[in-house]
């Protein structure tokens, strides 16, 4: 038995905490917010986030990160990406006093604005910053309504040590939640954080009605984008046609439950960006991210003509059947480069 | 202008003749229907495939091989994997005749039940034994209905010899059709030969009520698959990242309209698989597929384990509850690997 602090009561920091609960480990899942705590601890439910659903009830749910922690051997990260670099700070001040160095668990995806770190960097940075290897991050497409039910997930987990990586591997295993092992820590967290706007971009082809063949395209060259990026970090090509790659943009691509995907169809549809994001009343992540890669490609020069329509469409008023015409005339060239 | 004989007059041999008529070529269509023949030269259109439509009204169209080829500075094949071999054969004779040597693509997508061998390499031996440099494969994610609206399309075209691929890229690429090249023809062909096995599984899990996660990790699994195969026959393994890898899959595991799939989703429901054959009244090529891959796994030693369990539910009455319980408790193991 493993003891595991699950950082993040929304829905997946929830069903984590409930899966690693159900393979038999000492889970204590924290959040800040006092009334989740009490529904969790005494009716293991989360409503807020998840209907028709109960946590195992063996988890524990508190508003104290030093009692979350307190003799812990991993701990999970499903915060927020906003929220990473204040509560890793804080979660030093207490590996300090706790005199503890537990496995650090990515299951955020996403890119820090300004910084434009990965969150596997911030992890490092604020709590080991002489050993990367006791950071592991897991990503693939992962419903968490899905992995509620039971339903089969796959997912990939990754570490520059690649037997943190195992140990990761082993906790999570069960007969509905598969793990893989992957080395190349950056190839997966890239793939997560940038799907999103590839998401705006496969739901603006399906407001404009195009077809099948459109969208199964947009994503191969969107995959295509993503690893020039992932590359251009020091990411393995090959990490990209994995779960966290080509896996997590199907689900997301896909899925209309997605704001990100929405806002595009929306777009697509003719409507109007200032009224898509006051409709939706929650943030529309893609459009975060694709100004964090128009800068970094800006700077290092890379070609993602994709998520460079898309910035051109949210942030500088760009036509978006320009767009499409300019990608469809580009130069004609190769296939796979990076 | 390109003088361009295209082999086939079935659906996407129509689309594609029609296209390289829009971009200004001389197409002669060769197919061995005359009724056809004579309605695509007096109305322009083939009913039977293409409802709906017209073709580009300067495609002529032809029973007589000769005459279609003649002249010819390259010959399309888009005729069925089980008449390649005696086409090539016809062709070859034809060519000696007319002292021409045109370029060869192929659109064809499979494997050779017997010798195990892709188009190209039928087709190198037919045609170009010493030159397999002359043949280039076109594939990617392109239902004819999609094209044939002018809707948007992407795939890629390979050759060992790359001018001939760019060749083939300027001959095709327009507004709507758009080709990337590779000089990995292996890799291109192995894509679209497999992907019908990874279909029928695909349908297995909507017929089971699988969720999205669930159907996100079949195809990146069986991509995992589809590389392993790949490289053993040579490929790199980065290709199948492309539109002829997971761009195909996403379009074929995605499609209602799949006989693959359908047939998977009528198993998945329960149905038998003899029923299922007898009201399709029409060749299910995955099941013959999964057969071939079956017999390249036993004696090459490649670990396929979506492809064996598809081969064990269709020919050794195996389970598929059992085939998905099994596949969830394999040893734990590496994400990528070759």
């Amino acid at each position: 038995m493993t003891k595991i602090a699950v950082l993040g009561s929304g829905s997946w920091g929830s069903v984590l905490a409930s899966l690693l609960a159900d393979n038999g480990h000492e889970v204590v899942l924290y959040g800040n917010n006092e009334q989740v705590r009490d529904e969790i601890n005494s009716q293991h439910t989360n409503l807020h986030y998840m209907k028709n659903w109960q946590l195992n009830p063996n988890v524990k749910a508190t508003t104290d990160l030093k009692e979350a922690v307190s003799g812990s051997d991993v701990v999970l990260f499903v915060i927020p990406t906003k929220a990473i670099r204040v509560v890793s700070k804080q979660l030093q001040v207490v590996l300090n006093e706790l005199e503890i160095s537990p496995l650090v668990v990515a299951a955020t995806k996403g890119i820090e604005p300004g910084s434009k770190k990965l969150i596997s960097e911030i992890l490092t940075e604020e709590l080991y910053p002489n050993d990367e290897g006791k950071i592991v991050a897991i990503s693939g497409p992962s419903h968490a309504e899905n992995v509620a039910q039971k339903d089969l997930t796959a997912i990939t987990c990754a570490s520059t040590n690649y037997e943190n990586a195992q140990k990761v591997q082993e906790l999570f295993c069960n007969d509905y939640l598969r793990l893989y092992t992957s080395n190349d820590l950056i190839g997966v967290e890239v793939g997560g954080a940038v799907k999103n706007v590839i998401a705006i971009a496969a739901g603006i082809l399906v407001g404009k009605n195009y077809g099948d063949n459109a969208k199964a395209a947009l994503m191969t060259r969107g995959l295509a984008e993503v690893m020039r990026l992932g590359v251009s970090f020091g990411a393995q090509p090959w990490t990209f046609s994995g779960l966290s790659g080509i896996g997590d943009l199907i689900v997301t691509c896909t899925s209309v439950n997605s704001r990100n995907w929405r806002a595009g169809k929306a777009l697509g549809e003719g409507k109007a960006l200032s009224d898509i994001l006051e409709n939706m009343g929650q943030v529309v992540e893609g459009a975060t991210t694709a100004k964090a890669v128009h800068e970094i490609c800006q700077k290092e020069g890379i070609d993602m003509p994709i998520c460079e329509a898309i910035y051109k469409v949210l942030y500088e008023n760009g036509d978006i059947d320009t767009e499409i015409k300019e990608m469809m005339s580009r130069e004609k060239t190769t296939e796979i480069r990076w």
